[in-house]
């Protein structure tokens, strides 16, 4: 990496900074390149970001100074109180997921893949490719590039059987990750106080978009089956729900995969419902040991949305989605996105095209799966052999993570609590039910870094657990 | 440009297929060689972008051919009426600003930057320099990428007057883009019912992100000088409004500058209503004449949020935006963000950093400075010339666009497609009311392709300004 002394040298003056006085005199950059071995060009390059963080100020003649830093005076801001009132939502801390741990601890609560699961090579070189054409200087059309629109368009074009009538380019619309299709079909198609069905458990992201779209979330439990069929249809006919979000293959906790069967069941209740099934694929690259069809290949008249997301198979930095949609939902569903963001980079955009049109694509998806299911396989001999009391109901045939039931009564706070002071940060399943939880559960990924670390982790689980109960 | 050549084998070979028939065997990839004079590995791209694309399939050993395209049946989405009910909010049609012309129009009505306005060589090695690190291949935290935080945070610290405590680098959310920011500002401090103070004319996306946010609107007269600090009491008096959203320099559409002394006033009303005020600051990089000042560099508590944009300085297509916010209006609008995007692509961040971090960006400010003011001139004096009936309350000191009031009774909706009929793009002004328009206005933009033309397209709106009384 071209950078790397540089911020090598940003990094040890910041961390000099810290402890100097305001005032003190920072080495020459004569100094500095002796003391570092670097080039002027890189110690000015240094110097030039910290100037620009505000951290030192440079006298023309006389040299670099820390900067006075402002005596940070205590403010009150008590009268935002009455201006914001009380909360409207649950909308408040950051779900586990999200946390950025230690660098030493053992990470199996992101979902985030390591890297040696990205096609590393091919993002890089698509976005060098990309930042050469007008993608890095133009403004990318509402609904997307065309192309891109197209590609996603083709894909479910390609798993479609004859005799449906695949979704037109058109019908795709190009979203900066799924999480914001899931607010705007939320809010676009379901609307503040009206109900929607939700599988429980199921992702978090969406029961945190659904709580900021103030929807009334109507629970239907899901195991690793599915739904039963009798929940759902007893569900609609009560609440006169219009939409029901589900997760049908790999799903986020379960790992369950329903088979064609179950998706076309669901879907005919939907459709004699008038109601939108809001299919959310969001592991449709993460496959191990099954070919996924996602229910929306078999759909005709526009009862599916389609969500379907390049950020965890591509990179997460190429913050690339698409949500298919058809009829006055995909007018619906544009608008709302057009209000909330205008556009999405074309960069990321032409860039994630690049990537997935490249035949390197299907070969680093071929390469993935032993990696997976080497990882996968791996985590739970390892809590087999260490944690025999925290229960796996199901082998996932894709995705990324287990989910764990553990026993009656276990307080899943304070285990998460204790695992993660002894190093190994694991996920709370609590934030994955939209109600109460049906038993304590926690989720553990083998998308990670350091795979090799999983038998450690396994044996803090175990005594934890043990601890726990 | 890499690409060039594949491109344009792809091009020739989408209008051949769009008339040739299913089946219909397309060129071999030796004659394809042969006739662009191009190299078997572009020819090979070629093909394969089109099969990705679902436009050929190919049959090992035999040949490539034209995809049968699936008979596209008529679908019926009736059932949706029902499902979606009456729109909640006017969010329909795109805004006129946002649309794509035919390539030879002259388009002003366009508020993105051309590139000759566009630091494209610090942008392009920027991402290029941007692909080689983590940041292609990480996701960011929730908040931003730290280093940009302090970038944002210490910008506005460097125009606070001493005694002023200005925010921190925490305080800093970024965004994709402004508009983001203000539809989460909207949701998360005023929501749904509420009122929001707002100037009227303003930005036609604050208009909708409002909308879309299902506040109440209570537009506040705003003129060359900005609002009238009594009409600004009674409003907040009348309502009770905890908001108002300003753009006080270089304001969109009328180009208004606030004086400091207004800035302060008006800072000290929101501050005796308890209320924020919301500034969109989206033509700070922009200023032609003048040095801007936020009003947010004097803000001692909180009292203002600060948006800043770099989609139209740096490119449109490293979306990135900052809200600044302190106290709990930061917690609830970094919370909303979470639940709508989760986080903006750290690639887009990293590069938009080392653009602004370059000491060639403040030499691009310096330089794009004399070109918008010729710009402004020449589309200026080629009014006046040819189309005397359109008068201009201000010559804007910075920003991108003319307001241009008509006479009395003109129809501008008829006048904005009789001009797009002779190929003149200008935006109907009706767009930055909030409520009814005051008066028939267009805005023209003078940051489009081709400044040359200008003379020419003030002649068209000259003549049908004259026409349409």
């Amino acid at each position: 990496m071209a950078n790397d002394s540089t911020d090598r040298i940003v990094d040890e003056l910041r961390r000099w900074i810290a402890v100097s006085p305001p005032g003190a005199r920072v080495p020459s950059n004569r100094e500095l390149t002796a003391r570092h071995g670097a080039s002027p060009v890189t110690v000015q390059k240094a110097m030039r970001a910290l100037t620009s963080l505000g951290l030192v100020e440079s006298r023309p003649g006389v040299g670099t100074f820390v900067r006075a830093a402002r005596t940070p005076r205590p403010v009150d801001y008590g009268w935002q109180t009455a201006a914001l009132g009380a909360p409207p939502s649950r909308l408040t801390a950051l779900p586990s997921a999200q946390r950025t741990p230690s660098p030493d601890a053992i990470a199996l609560h992101t979902g985030y893949p390591d890297r040696e699961l990205l096609p590393e090579r091919l993002v890089r070189a698509a976005i060098a490719r990309a930042a050469r054409t007008d993608a890095a200087t133009t403004r990318s059309p509402v609904a997307g590039l065309p192309d891109l629109q197209a590609w996603f368009a083709s894909e479910l074009a390609d798993a479609a059987p004859a005799g449906i009538t695949p979704p037109s380019a058109r019908d795709v619309l190009i979203l900066a990750g799924s999480q914001s299709g899931l607010s705007s079909i939320f809010r676009a198609l379901v609307g503040p106080g009206q109900p929607l069905l939700i599988e429980s458990p199921t992702y978090w992201g969406a029961i945190l978009a659904a709580a900021q779209a103030n929807v009334t979330l109507v629970p239907v439990a899901s195991g690793v089956d599915g739904p039963d069929l009798e929940d759902v249809e007893r569900a609609f006919e009560l609440t006169g729900a219009r939409a029901f979000y589900v997760q049908p293959t790999y799903a986020n906790p379960t790992g369950a995969q329903w088979t064609v069967q179950r998706g076309r069941d669901v879907l005919e209740i939907a459709r004699r419902h008038g109601a939108y099934l809001v299919e959310d694929d969001w592991a449709h690259d993460l496959s191990i040991d099954t070919q996924p069809t996602p229910i929306a290949a078999h759909d005709d008249d526009g009862h599916v949305i389609y969500l379907r997301s390049l950020t965890k198979s591509v990179s997460p930095a190429l913050r690339v989605a698409a949500a298919t949609a058809r009829g006055p939902a995909r007018d619906r569903i544009l608008a709302d996105r057009a209000a909330e963001s205008m556009y999405v980079s074309g960069l990321l955009q032409a860039a994630a095209l690049d990537v997935v049109t490249q035949p390197a694509w299907r070969t680093h998806l071929r390469t993935v799966k032993p990696l997976l299911r080497a990882r996968r396989d791996l985590l739970i001999a390892s809590l087999r052999d260490h944690a025999p009391a925290a229960h796996l109901d199901l082998i996932p045939a894709g995705g990324l993570n287990l989910w764990l039931r553990l026993p009656d009564g276990t307080d899943v706070e304070r285990l998460v609590r204790a695992c993660e002071s002894r190093g190994v940060i694991v996920a709370d399943g609590t934030e994955w039910f939209p109600a109460e939880a049906s038993a304590p559960h926690i989720r553990v990924n083998y998308s990670g870094p350091s795979p090799d670390r999983y038998p450690e982790a396994a044996r803090v689980i175990g005594e934890e657990v043990e601890r726990a109960r």
